[in-house]
């Protein structure tokens, strides 16, 4: 399945709780569209915001986090990893 | 020790040993900056390569990132991740 890392801008002073309750969302609904968010990582400072994901494509993983009411500025396919 | 998500930008049409031999060459000299990169993704589309590190400091990951020939075009600290 593809891989998508994803960014979300604009979540400046993002806290923890509101992290896991961010990804949470996305777990709950992500059977939907097939969709698997792996991990997220986040700066708070910068407000910007990492969503790694296995995904059939990237309109699937933009419904889910739509859907979950935070929408991703960039969704990339990484075809390649190490 | 802190993690780190950077950007690389301008790297399209990289291919899967261009990613290899670029992530080989971080880890050949990381350790001078008590840097380790767990994880690398790239979209050879857009160009955009996404580094994960945990390193003492951002100048840290440019520092290795920049004696490997690669410097990136941001850094961003990530204290929050699920």
């Amino acid at each position: 399945m593809p891989k998508f890392m994803d960014i979300h801008r604009g979540m400046e002073g993002l806290t923890a709780d509101q992290l896991k309750a961010a990804h949470q969302a996305d777990l709950a609904i992500e059977a939907q569209e097939g969709v698997h968010f792996e991990h997220a990582w986040a700066d708070p400072d910068s407000g910007d915001v990492f969503c790694l994901s296995e995904a059939p494509s990237a309109g699937a993983v933009q419904r889910v986090h739509e859907r979950a009411g935070h929408k991703a500025d960039e969704i990339h396919p990484v075809p390649l990893s190490v």
